[in-house]
């Protein structure tokens, strides 16, 4: 397996005016050709700071990539620091030094001198065709090691990287690093692990990680094989007594989305679902139409924010709303009903809650109350979800998610 | 001015699963109490390479901030890593170990060990209490660097970095770099970029930058200066004039959201609103309701996916349907009647389209037609969006957030 490095060029990574998209991008796709990144940086517009980060790059890996700095303005600096790394000079290429003035022309400009040294390559670097921009990248060995330079700009990036690069890479790993994936929802991250550490003792070369986040739980078994069937035969048993272990909290695998799990189980069994939601006020009929051909399955649903609407929209009975207040299971339980009463679905959802930051009826922030009705009748869940707002809201559709998608069997 | 230097931590990193927006959100933060990030880095979940980040972040600035490896699992090293690169033993807290015993039975479960790690902390560090989970962060000085370990999951990080935090480094910085910004919306980036450099001939002290996304367009111009009131003072007469040559694009300035300045424009004039939305089932409700405080001017809504529930909820008549079909002008502008009138709000807005990746009623992907209903009748706009199926829906929402803003005056 070739270990790779990242190095990412650009002020605006490190002030954070921009993410870095493209450091995700490579670590996926050197990932799969079995050149997985082991060291990843940012360095300011600077050559000693790129030169600096190439070096320690250099150090961690066998193969370095780094993106940026190869424009048409002055603090494009990145053929300067190869050049440095690599210690030869810049020449000017006259072939691309033409491209670039006919580019120019072509939009009615004289080439400014600035956007010429896009036709610099340090000596011996092969030139890599930027199909899609001014920037050609640049490819080239450094003390037996591979420097290759790609555009920022992630579109240009992943054009300038092209097919035969990777395949290059792959040829010369000869192994591939394959991660498999369990997802689970409805359980906490500690629980999960307790349950998989419990059931599992893993060889040393099958790696266990978890990632928690939105309401979901991510078990991740990877290993590297010489080939992904070598690799998938290796975690396949683990896989299945981690599975086996975490029984109905598993809603999927790899790449799989709580709605887009929903979505297909409801597609299989023919069914229909619609939504009445207080606070999160849309959220989750967005979620269940993420998954494309989502109509199939989606009828609609009633936003009833103001507790008035409640009633009339979704036919909450004022007795419910009187004695048990607009946040209650009850009233989520007769939002169910209304919902998929009056849009004449399958299943019906209804979701009341306080978001926060005030409390509402007494309640505090993070109150939820979640009920499903399907042909066999209701179930509600009450929970108390952690975190602000915007987490609560979030947190609130994961929940209704997998409680229906439990209901779904 | 500090410098400083930002490790991530965690294997989901490198792979490309998670794209590192921790050091983008530490960036923006750092830079605006005068210590701004110089270099950062990833590092695998392996004591010896997250030692080896974090010497190398040493080397590089005054006060390093670590993300990520402080949870509950055995791939969490951070803390040991911690220890070895300051040379001190981990010693268990117990008054941590208390507390971490007590959320753990809380929830049903005794604490497992490898949780109870937690509370493990490098002699000499001080904890930072986290008040939204249950992994702490530390603060040590090693060679009179500060350094500053954070947990991963992004609220719990921005949780735990904390304003005294920030305060304590804006005190040690001695200046500050300010960033004011000018946010835009229903215009393009090139157009806000020919408006803002054909007004402005900036001085070398103040950088400018455009960043567009999500259907906005921010104008950023900073500079450095001894107190914030300093740095303000450059930056207002070039503000202002930015300002002038945007006219009505700019919806806003800094922090300001689309939604917020919706919701505070319709609060001020005491109106309210409801939505019916088709292509973005929802999505529309869920922005105007992320705002606190919108309970005061969200009605509710609509979420009229299937066809037949635009005429049966939304009273869009038959005729209009048919005539046009359910992706038209004309049945936005029935959605908006529909809505305002049923819902009985001051403003009505419709919204219909197709998301993609198919196309439907022969319209293709990226059509959005939008219609907002007011006092003084119905106003529509009508584009092509682009983009994929989510970037569609979330451009959609921002055409109508505008629309509506713009007829708010």
């Amino acid at each position: 397996m070739l270990r790779s490095a990242v190095v990412a060029v650009g002020d605006e990574l490190l002030l954070g005016d921009v993410v870095n998209g493209n450091a995700a991008e490579l670590g996926r796709l050197l990932a799969a050709v079995g050149a997985p990144v082991v060291s990843s940086s940012a360095a300011r517009d600077d050559v000693d700071e790129v030169v600096r980060a190439l070096r320690r790059a250099l150090d961690d890996a066998d193969v370095v990539v780094v993106t940026g700095g190869l424009g048409p303005t002055v603090d494009d600096l990145t053929r300067d620091a190869l050049a440095a790394v690599a210690g030869v000079p810049l020449d000017r290429d006259a072939e691309l030094e033409q491209a670039l003035r006919a580019r120019y022309a072509e939009h009615g400009f004289d080439a400014p001198d600035a956007a010429l040294r896009q036709a610099d390559v340090p000596r011996g670097a092969q030139v890599l065709d930027n199909p899609v921009g001014s920037a050609p990248g640049l490819r080239l060995e450094v003390d037996r090691r591979l420097l290759i330079a790609l555009p920022g700009p992630p579109h240009e990036m992943r054009a300038v990287l092209g097919d035969a690069v990777l395949a290059d890479l792959a040829a010369r790993s000869g192994s591939v690093l394959v991660t498999r994936t369990l997802r689970c929802a409805g359980v906490g991250e500690s629980e999960v692990a307790a349950l998989v550490d419990g059931a599992l003792r893993l060889p040393t070369d099958v790696r266990l990680a978890y990632l928690a986040g939105g309401g979901t739980v991510q078990v991740r078994l990877s290993t590297a094989a010489a080939t992904r069937a070598a690799a998938d035969d290796v975690l396949a048993p683990w896989l299945a007594r981690a599975e086996q272990a975490l029984g109905r909290h598993v809603f999927g695998r790899d790449d799989d989305t709580l709605p887009g799990v929903v979505v297909a189980r409801l597609r299989s069994a023919g069914a229909t679902v619609a939504v009445a939601e207080s606070m999160t006020a849309g959220l989750l009929g967005a979620a269940l139409t993420d998954p494309p051909g989502s109509s199939a399955v989606f009828r609609g649903g009633l936003q009833v924010y103001a507790t008035d609407l409640k009633a009339s929209l979704a036919g909450v009975p004022a007795g419910v709303l009187e004695r048990h207040g607009a946040v209650s299971a009850e009233t989520a339980i007769a939002l169910a009903h209304g919902v998929r009463e009056r849009l004449a679905s399958t299943w019906g959802v209804g979701l009341t809650g306080v978001a926060g930051p005030d409390s509402q009826e007494g309640q505090p922030p993070g109150t939820l109350h979640v009920a499903v009705e399907g042909p066999a009748g209701p179930v509600v869940r009450s929970v108390r979800l952690p975190g602000d707002r915007p987490r609560v809201r979030l947190l609130a559709v994961a929940v209704a998610l997998d409680l229906l998608r439990r209901q779904l069997g």
